[in-house]
């Protein structure tokens, strides 16, 4: 065991630990994660993680940025891919990134280090409703799956462009909210037209 | 001043408490803030802070809470308001209520409770990474605003749509991609037509 550990290289042990990480910290929230659980699950000494990481805030944080990393790396298509195509193989490595680190992004973007699973709730109830308003305002109570996930993007759609404008402010009011109402219904379209 | 303080209602205290709640966390994060700033800016003692609000935590989430339930209040058109118009009175409700509360919206989409800055920087950094890409993907380095808000709303679709995916998982891989790739050409298209 100790032999098999000494084989891996700093950089190798460390990248494991991180790899660890994303799993655990998916599962689990910042607060509810005790740093003896992760050596355990790692398999090493509190004082070897340690070793790598002076603390657990660290290992967070850490985690989070070669998740990011990671997710950046997928998303780069390769210098052959013709412009045409770099979208789709981008946006094929963010939904292979998403499938398999489910628990991890949910958490990430939901909340974050020493989140509030009850505000997380409540931020998450008041997305909700804005959806099924726009459901109700567009007469569909059982909207097919790809146009509720397109409300849900849509929802995402207009805090994202929310933040930039408060950061910015660099165009007025007007031109937001009709950045906002044309963006609905040009993704409900193409929710709803033929897909190739 | 004691005089006063009685003459207001429970609940009207705990509204004025939780408005003032709203700016102070939008201010600082969850950890700086101490009960003694929150009861020396309401200019009432701890103990009767304590009386509204047992605990920092009950305050911060009913902060969330009223500022949750304002949006919805804010953002529900009034009964008589034509069906046509329902989205635009809604999302000017919206933007009104952004525009008003802008740290404290970034503040809460950005983080959360507790939430830890360097984490919130690393994912909005990765976000501006993808939108950057768009903008060399687009060959345009220097957007106007609204297409630069557009492709953050749309960095933000991504997210809603992939937890909404997440979540579900009832349509497949190959529906989310098309549903990602459809909206930003949508959104992109719609930037650029003449608003009215």
């Amino acid at each position: 065991m100790t032999q098999t550990r000494t084989r891996l290289s700093v950089d190798e042990r460390r990248a494991q630990l991180l790899k660890l990480g994303k799993d655990l910290f998916g599962d689990k929230t910042y607060d509810d994660l005790s740093i003896d659980e992760i050596a355990r699950a790692a398999g090493i000494s509190k004082g070897l993680l340690y070793h790598y990481f002076p603390s657990k805030r660290e290992f967070y944080v850490e985690t989070i940025r070669a998740a990011a990393e990671e997710l950046m790396v997928l998303t780069t298509p390769a210098e052959d891919v013709a412009s045409g195509d770099r979208l789709r193989v981008s946006l094929t490595g963010y939904i292979n990134y998403v499938d398999e680190n489910a628990l991890a992004y949910a958490t990430l973007l939901r909340s974050g280090v020493g989140a509030d699973a009850e505000v997380s709730r409540i931020v998450e109830a008041s997305r909700l409703a804005f959806v099924n308003r726009l459901l109700t305002g567009l007469q569909l109570d059982e909207p097919d799956p790809a146009l509720r996930a397109t409300l849900r993007g849509w929802v995402g759609f207009v805090e994202g462009a929310s933040l930039d404008w408060i950061d910015h402010r660099d165009f007025d009011r007007d031109t937001l909210l009709n950045l906002l109402v044309t963006a609905l219904t040009a993704v409900v379209a193409a929710a709803h037209a033929p897909r190739g």
